[in-house]
This record gives structure tokens, sequence and C-alpha cells, in this order.
């Protein structure tokens, strides 16, 4: 019951949201990989001391930390994960674009704040 | 009292000694990061995959806490870490040299088991 009443106050998911969701999240996982991915090589360019190994390694585990709390597709979750997304620059409005109007202004909002 | 029953039974090292010790450890601190320089710079050549970066990640954060393992700059550890180091080809006798020979022959029994 108590899950059912949860869910009351939750905006609803279309199946065609829900493609788009995927989509723009995925995106957005693969534009933060990338980032980190041209950073690691950036570092690994600029240094050839061996030990300066570790710089990379503390990036990284960081990286996977920040990764690992921002990326949470639950729908419950989702608007406040693509407004984080949208504020940090991973996400744009285009990628967006098929979710309702009311669900992009909470977005919007969110990532306001 | 305690403990210094437990030093009587450690060997002694000799200022000499602690200064073949301190570079053979060094040394080998060194070799073992190159190598995981490389490989971590080979990983990154054979992919362009940016979700890869996170195999990269974890092999590093794996090497950390192998290298913290081993690296124990102790004199009462450092026949078995020098052992270690030997078998693992991060040191071979010649970076010993300048030990006495007892810690050279207790090195190489330990590392062969």
């Amino acid at each position: 019951m108590e899950s059912a009443a949860h869910r009351e106050n939750e905006p609803n998911w279309t199946a065609a949201e829900k493609k788009v969701a995927r989509r723009a999240f995925d995106k957005a996982f693969e534009r933060n990989c990338a980032a980190i991915y041209a950073e690691t090589r950036q570092m690994l360019k600029n240094t050839s001391a061996p030990t300066e190994i570790w710089r990379v390694q503390e990036y990284l585990y960081e990286q996977r930390r920040i990764i690992d709390r921002i990326y949470d597709y639950r729908y419950s979750m989702l608007l406040f994960v693509f407004a984080r997304l949208l504020r940090d620059g991973w996400l744009t409005e285009v990628d967006l674009a098929g979710l309702h109007s009311d669900k992009i202004a909470s977005i919007k909002a969110i990532a306001s704040v």
C-alpha cells in the first residue's frame, strides 16, 4: 500500500518517454566517459614519471565514485539525474525533446537551483 | 621489554646496508610503477570506446592495492618484501649487493618457497 501511495506522487513515464529518457541517459554517460577518457590520456601525455600513474589512479577512482553516485536510472530519480546532467553539461535540452513539457520544466527548475 | 626481546630476533641493519636497502626498495618501486604505467598506456592505445576507461580504472585500483600491500619499508619486514620483489622480478640479486650474505641467503630462501 505504501509503495502504491508513494508511486502516486511520481511522474508517469509513457513508453515513448522511457525511450527518450534511456537514450538521453546513455548519451550523457557516454559523453561523460569520453571526457574522463580524454583527460586520462592527457594526464599520461603530460608526464613520463612512472609514479605519476598514481595521480591518474586517484583521478579515475574519484571519477568512478562521482559516476556511480550520479547515474541512477530509477524513474523516481530521473528528473533529478537529468537536472544534474543538464547543469553539468552532459545533456542539452535537445536530448530531452520528447519528454512531457511538465517534466522538462521540472528538470530545468531543479537544474537552476 | 617485550619489544626489546622482539627486536633481538630481527636482523640488524648497518648504516651501509640501510642505504643499499633503500636504493633497492626505491628501484623496485620505480620499475613496478613503470610497468603499470606502460600497461595503462597500452590499454588506452588498444581501445577507443570511452566506457573502456573503467577497465583501466579497475586495473589501476587493483594495482594500487597490491602495491600498498607489498611495499612495506619496515626493517622487520624487509627480508620478506625483498623476497617477494625478487620473485616477481622487480629486483635482481645485483640490486641487493652490499647486504650481508646471511640476509641475501634468507631473501633467496624465502623467495624460493
